[in-house]
């Protein structure tokens, strides 16, 4: 089933290794006690050499190596029931249970998923990915069980700033009015991606230094709460880790572990290296990427620098980010104008309301939200800033397909969720200049809210920091005519359009257009088209249910036009992991699929 | 711009009223303190007597007269910005800021809102409907007044159920790090719209007993905590406001209420008297409603007396309600079988999540969410049930039109934002032996999810408690065969489809068929439909924006059929309120509008 490329015994670095012995839980279980911190040294080696090149998350599995030992050697798993909240920590999990021979396949096309994942391998209990669902999930699990009239452990491992996400709190809410045999473990480091914020962070910082009695929210919470321990202290794990087995009900670990672990590098820039690229697996160092001045700018910094430059001007603006200041590059707003620029921490919900709120005193609140975690927020997308058509301006950042992370953090749905939602107009840049200039004109003053969607990466304009430029709103560009096909996309993908003209015999016949917005549609140019054209493409990086194909076949039914309509998207599907260009060659999306459909349409038009 | 349709001035029972005169705070603030008890008095008879006559909410206003008052007193509304959450509680204020005299036409069609919106008054700071957003709306106006350097207070009163939802402690966490000008009011009665639930109610109640130390959850997460105090103690609430508006940063005042306070019976049955319909002012007596025994069932009940009839042979039936045990009648089996009955809170992303935990035991959850709060959980269909294919079984109730609540309820967006989720299959049942018969179907094994969605009230059956039958996953039915007008519609519209075509001369021309299923939709059906009709029509109870309609126009692009579809359905905007009839008709969907449709269609047809 998974790809297996080329043998990974060599990254077994020691002599009388125990990893290479150890293929499920069931062997770890055979070891010492006192062997265990070996197999550690062995297991952290194993993900820095293997990361180190092929790439990946790596801080957050280096912190939990001693955890995750110690929880397959003293519970009973996959019988007991282990969720890792997020799944980036789960590395060590994964090559502990039957992977470590394809690890070296983690997050490629049919390798092994960079997350957890139930269809690949049983000790993988709860599929993760977004933050703060495990302690639900485990919850359900335990309730279950009990029902059933087993007697299994269920284990959520949470990490600080995952706990602090609404979420999760509704889950510890639940679980302590149950007797369910559940066991959360805190996994405190101080940091998700980001450094942790919000009131709870500081609270568990003072529980941890000892400035705040024991008698603490999780116990306020009916958990029998222990802790703070230290998480990389192997027979002390061991032993509280079999003393809870035997406490029943909801209970409560506080571990304190240090990200990155092990790796000096890594624990030192704990942001950097959460998912460092390519480094030299003995030194930690960086391996730099060649030119990268030379390349074309990242969306995430066409945003980052651009909101520093309208904020300098407009002092209405203000940036939101719920816990993703690197990723959005709203860092360099926190840094410049940090009165301005909130770090909310996991809280989506939140953070679209605390905008709408922002919005209804005259400030203009950019908030900058992965497109696949305003799926978090959708209610209050729709309650709170749709509803009141509040100028909040959203930035759905990592829009489209996303490449490594796979099937939960594909940005495809936005289109169609954001679509029905009235008031909400919805712009798609194809490039970094329009990023800049639908910012630009947002800040202007818009009496409605916006969301803007632009993909992970970077974008293929050297030359972007032009003077800024207003927008019409609603209106779409004739990027040149033709006379029996017109492809009609949205967004980026309007690079491989592009690209697929420029491989075609007859470029003549073909028309493109960029439609800039999915909403509101620009009809008077859909009338053009529709006017002028024999077969029409419509094309975009999201789900073709629901998103801009249904809105240009709805036109066109609206106004009884006939012609065929190819609608290319993503299909009614979930898209695996693998590099965002082998992606877009699945789904069709490459210039090579769209030169063909093309050409497949000068046939049909030409035999009709 | 609002209905006035009587004088109301003989609301005022006192001789010597005090709220006669009372139009605006600023005329409150003329009292004396010594006054306010008297006004407290005559605004709750004002509320009784009009609510008894003219229906609404109830209990929760009668809660918070004395805090209404002291609020608006102490602050300077509104300048100083108040947001009730959820709104239920705020017909007193409603009433003490210019809608006095048109408190009358609450809830009605072109009357005022049962809710706080921001377009009716500027004393409304931001609208709600939905739990647990004030927090979140009023820190941000509290930070925005504070970079505006205004000197502004920012409220947000909020209830023990709706402050267990975990949007409000993502909230309460960002507000602790703040010194945001944020006072946050816990109205604590104990109870929502049902009593509630969970672990932070069970430690409120120990805060209230004094068994649980001061130093406690709101104060671990940096609020200025005081209380609790007795909310009905007017001198007490405004000393204590009084002091409180000199405490800079966040706090937090508790305050204890009695739901219903003031009428016996809305007392002693605080879940009955949330909403009580039609009762005597004097007496509290519910005005019976004449023979309901006779009417056809609610498909609440068909929902509640169903899943009790299938759990008692099928162990491993779940049912999970996020708060609305009664609303959705899941108390049935709460009552009949309380082991395999949750409720869980306000707490829909933790319901999904629980829901798929147990969904992966090979349990059956049956997880009873209403339409418009499905919203909130929109990640958790997604990334915990959809992308694992879980078989959970969500009941969406009060899907479509559910009138007075008007537009933050309505459930019209279900179709759109569930349509693009790959996996799901969306069932909605035409009358209540359908909603039996699916859930029947889905309780005998599925390995896919399922989203089943019906309305709010009364079926037009009498006789549902029919003998189970399994329905076919993905099969439409063809009621009667015409010869060149299709009807195709989705759900409990299909009554107004066969009674439009009851009003028809020409019946024999219409075909019209329920297609049970938008997802997957029954294509064979389809192909039939389209091979024989001359023109199609579409309806549903929701929007036409990516829902059904857009799932029809698909296939017939897909499959180069080119007759005229008419798309009848939720137009692109929000809805306001008014009773559902009256909505139907304003958006087309009642019966004389869809046979004006067909009869435009016979003529497009003759003519073309």
């Amino acid at each position: 089933m998974w790809l297996k490329t080329n043998k990974i015994s060599y990254f077994y670095d020691v002599k009388n290794s125990l990893l290479k012995h150890i293929n499920l839980p069931i062997d770890l279980r055979q070891l010492k006690p006192e062997d265990l911190p070996q197999l550690a040294q062995e297991l952290r080696n194993f993900i820095i050499n293997i990361v180190a090149t092929k790439e990946g998350h790596l801080g957050a599995s280096l912190g939990v190596i001693e955890l995750t030992i110690a929880l397959h050697y003293v519970f009973n798993t996959p019988i007991d029931e282990l969720i890792w909240d997020v799944g980036h920590q789960a590395y060590g999990h994964k090559i502990l249970t039957g992977r470590k021979d394809v690890f070296d396949t983690n997050r490629r096309l049919n390798g092994i998923s960079g997350f957890p994942k139930r269809s690949e391998s049983a000790y993988d209990a709860f599929g993760v990915g977004h933050s703060s669902t495990s302690i639900s999930a485990a919850l359900g699990m335990a309730i279950a069980s009990q029902l059933k009239g087993e007697n299994k452990h269920h284990i959520a491992v949470i990490g600080d700033a995952s706990i602090a996400s609404g979420m999760a709190f509704e889950g510890l809410n639940h679980a302590g009015v149950t007797n369910a045999n559940l066991l959360v473990i805190l996994n405190d480091n101080a940091i998700g991606i980001d450094p942790s914020v919000g009131a709870l962070k500081q609270y568990l910082t003072n529980v941890k230094k000892g400035t705040e009695k024991q008698d603490n929210i999780f116990e306020a919470l009916n958990f029998d709460y222990s802790g703070p321990i230290d998480g990389h202290d192997l027979p002390l794990l061991l032993s509280e880790l079999e003393r809870l087995k035997t406490v029943k009900g909801p209970k409560f670990l506080h571990i304190i572990t240090t990200k990155g672990k092990g790796l000096k590098q890594a624990e030192l820039d704990q942001v950097k290296y959460h998912a460092p690229g390519k480094f030299d697996a003995k030194t930690g160092e960086l391996v730099a990427t060649p030119n990268s001045e030379k390349l074309p700018p990242k969306f995430q910094d066409v945003f980052g620098e651009t909101i520093v430059e309208l904020a300098l001007k407009n002092e209405k603006i203000i940036g939101i980010t719920p816990a993703m200041p690197t990723g959005s590059s709203l860092k360099y707003m926190m840094e410049t104008i940090p009165d301005r620029a909130f770090d909310v921490g996991i809280a989506e919900q939140h953070a679209v309301t605390l905008a709408a709120g922002m919005a209804t005193q005259g400030l203009i609140p950019f908030c900058n939200i992965y497109s696949t975690f305003l799926q978090r927020a959708y209610d209050q997308v729709i309650h709170d800033v749709a509803i009141q058509n509040l100028p909040v301006i959203f930035c759905l950042d990592r829009a489209g397909l996303v490449g490594e992370d796979g099937a939960t953090h594909h940005g495809v749905f936005d289109l169609a969720y954001l679509n029905c939602i009235p008031n909400l107009v919805i712009f798609a840049p194809s490039n970094a200049i329009a990023l800049r200039n639908i910012m630009y004109t947002a800040q202007l003053g818009i009496d409605f809210p916006i969301a803007i969607r632009y993909p992970r990466g970077r974008d293929h304009l050297l030359n972007w920091k032009m003077p800024f430029e207003t927008l019409e709103i609603g209106k779409g560009i004739c990027l040149k005519k033709g006379s029996s096909v017109a492809i009609l996309s949205i967004g980026t993908v309007l690079k491989n359009v592009v690209d697929a003209i420029e491989m075609l015999d007859d470029k003549t016949s073909v028309g493109y257009y960029d439609m800039q917005f999915v909403k509101p549609i620009d009809e008077t140019l859909l009338h053009e088209i529709f006017k002028s054209y024999q077969a029409i493409i419509t094309i975009e990086d999201g789900t073709i249910v629901g998103g801009f194909a249904s809105s240009v076949l709805a036109f066109a039914n609206a106004h009884h036009y006939k012609q065929s309509i190819v609608t290319m998207g993503i299909d009614d599907q979930f898209i695996e992991h693998a590099t965002v260009h082998q992606l877009q060659q699945l789904q069709q999306l490459d210039a090579l699929s769209i030169k063909k459909e093309i050409e497949n349409l000068f046939l049909f038009i030409k035999n009709s």
